[in-house]
């Protein structure tokens, strides 16, 4: 599981926010092992941008870099991000409903 | 969709992580509009958690707010928690794998 905090352009955010929504549709859909992405903006400052990720295993976590999605979030919103905290977490609880 | 991010006193960090795990269970199993919790630690930094909550609506966070298990856990962690910092957030992309 996975936490990054982002900082990202005022002026592209909207941009910013249709390259991850498709990121996230497709890393859900195709990768075995990618169980749950969530971003969100803050309410009181929707430049600031937090993803939580949770994936199977760290190897596919590895897989996820390697993908063409991920890869062209990544070349899509480079120009967009001001700054990029990445933390590697250690869960304590994880709790959804089933669909 | 909610993020909040916790300092909890470190010597306290183990009784805090069973009471997270302990609140989150009960909140997805109980609350109809519980619809996931997830909470780690930095790994860098195992006294720092971020917590990840999506419910059903504003109301559904209302609720949640009035349940005995909510209570118990504020409660009980009242005392081991150095910061806490609330976000309310706007969702951008929510994926997660059908179970």
């Amino acid at each position: 599981m996975r936490v990054a905090e982002i900082d990202i352009n005022p002026a592209q955010l909207d941009a910013y926010e249709a390259a991850a929504k498709e990121e996230i549709e497709s890393a859900v859909r195709v990768e075995p092992g990618g169980l749950a992405l969530y971003a969100a903006s803050d309410k009181d400052n929707p430049a600031h941008v937090i993803v939580f990720e949770i994936y199977a295993d760290a190897d596919a976590y590895k897989a996820h870099l390697e993908t063409p999605h991920f890869r062209k979030y990544k070349a899509t919103t480079l120009d967009m991000v001001k700054f990029l905290k990445l933390l590697e977490t250690i869960p304590i609880g994880l709790g959804a409903k089933a669909k």
